[in-house]
């Protein structure tokens, strides 16, 4: 029996490591840069050689290693195989193969970055205590992951839980970056938020904190909202029903038990998760109302802490 | 090693049982009413009796039968924990024990009957073939079932699959029977599409053939548009919006395979297919894609197989 477990998370910029003993606590964790030179195809080799280097100055022999957590910013099918991976340069192969023939460890599991992270919040964050959550992360993009009986659902092609790309409004005219339109992500995404926030600024001619804010972000959005502001309490209002219907739409397909919000966003604390909710049991039928809203915890860790539990299952 | 198991589907008015080989051929079935008396108290001891005196009649023993799976019109914990079931006049307690008493057969599954529906079609129906489908059933309600990696998707309170529930029209007036508004069962039931019928004739002057119509149903609509009326086809592009809409959203919550249509509706055939396709693929983002749109096979019977392959798992 092995007494450590890896957390490998691949970024675009860097590949964030972290060691693990078997109750998941990190002992160690550091990062590399990710070389996306010649299709990326250093990134598995620079990982293995790194993790060499850490087991042998450390001490650490190859039967202690329980496993290796890979986490990629991409569609993988549950095999370990990665469908295309624009961020990275790849192309269609089993990853999962690659790292066990460069590290000589067989265990080794390989999972969607936002997938990883949700079951790390899961298994160590705000999740913690559940097995069925779905998280949503309101970074840059909305993202999401579904964890089911305390495991990652990965679907047919590796694209379940993209849940920024539910419509969320069926008259939407601008189109989304994934070519349709309506989408979850662009009105609840930190760049979605401020667009909104900039159309609702013009359409009305209401007196508003935010017409003298240097920077509009989401922060400052939830900022004047918490002093007051009736222009950005609008918008938070429609963010969390933008957001709240969409967790309808997502526990009439797969009834959890939580919703763990995280991302940027996320940091507007309580306010975020109580106006979401406040939607969400609008909009949901009687059988799935009572749901809890929690906020993420790990921040950038989930990722490393949710691969190390795909090798501990 | 057993050499049949038994599905056992109950409804409420008739409880259909089917006996199975292991390969899942069908060798007899029958029906007993279901007695609903006494807060349904009699049910699961008819069913027990009727079992029993079955294995009597054709000399099978006890240790052929690998197991029951059994199917319940209302939500069902993974552990086979009724949480209350109205059309039966249950309450809260676990079929899977009582009929391991009655029965004397450890091996006993329960489950939702939407999702032992969409089980059975899987295993030997429209979705034969795939892993990963969702089952749409447009009846008197619209019902549902999520079958993931072969396996029914329970939830945390076997509320999975209410796709019926999902919001599809966020302007939409009129409440739905579980009391929010817009619901896709307010469309795409075999009511709901009578009742939009109404609508547009009352709204539109055009002439149609529907106006002609003695009982306006689900089969008129589509037997006019298929003779080209022009009203009767904007009441099936109407459903096809509907249900293409519901199928993005829960595509990008689970990223099926296939999704196959059942319920008396899908007897218009692949007309209802075809357009569910068509909105589908123009309402879903890149990477959920080309997905199959099938017609459910087995009618009244998918309960009974998805019962029996419950216990073959």
């Amino acid at each position: 029996m092995g007494k450590y477990c890896m957390g490998v998370d691949v970024g675009g910029t860097t590949v964030k490591i972290g060691l693990f003993d078997t109750e998941g606590n990190l002992q160690d964790n550091w990062e590399i840069v990710t070389r996306k030179d010649e299709g990326g195809s250093y990134i598995l080799s620079d990982i293995a050689a790194s993790l060499l280097e850490k087991w042998n100055t450390m001490g650490i022999q190859k039967e202690d290693i329980i496993g290796i957590g890979i986490g990629i910013p991409g569609p993988i099918k549950e095999d370990g195989t990665v469908l295309k991976c624009a961020n990275l340069g790849w192309g269609v192969f089993n990853v999962a193969d690659e790292v066990r023939n460069l590290t000589g460890i067989d265990n080794v599991k390989v999972g969607n970055d936002a997938n990883v992270a949700a079951l790390g919040e899961m298994w160590k964050g705000g999740g913690k205590g559940y097995q069925d959550i779905v998280m949503i992360t309101l970074g840059t993009g909305v993202g999401g992951g579904v964890i089911i009986g305390g495991k990652i659902l990965t679907g047919s092609k590796g694209a379940a839980g993209e849940i920024g790309h539910i419509t969320v409004n069926y008259q939407e005219e601008d189109t989304c970056g994934c070519g349709k339109r309506g989408c979850l992500e662009q009105f609840a995404s930190a760049t979605g938020i401020v667009k909104e926030a900039k159309r609702l600024l013009i359409t009305s001619e209401k007196p508003s904190m935010l017409r003298e804010v240097q920077y509009l972000s989401a922060k400052a959005i939830f900022d004047c909202a918490k002093e007051g502001d009736e222009l950005a309490n609008v918008l938070v209002e429609q963010l969390g029903y933008y957001l709240g219907m969409a967790a309808s739409h997502i526990a009439a397909v797969v009834d959890p038990d939580a919703f763990v919000i995280g991302g940027g966003v996320s940091r507007a604390g309580e306010i975020l998760t109580t106006v979401v909710k406040k939607y969400y049991e609008q909009n949901t039928m009687f059988a799935l109302k009572n749901k809890e809203f929690l906020l993420a915890k790990l921040e950038n860790d989930a990722g490393i802490f949710g691969c190390a539990k795909m090798v501990l299952e």
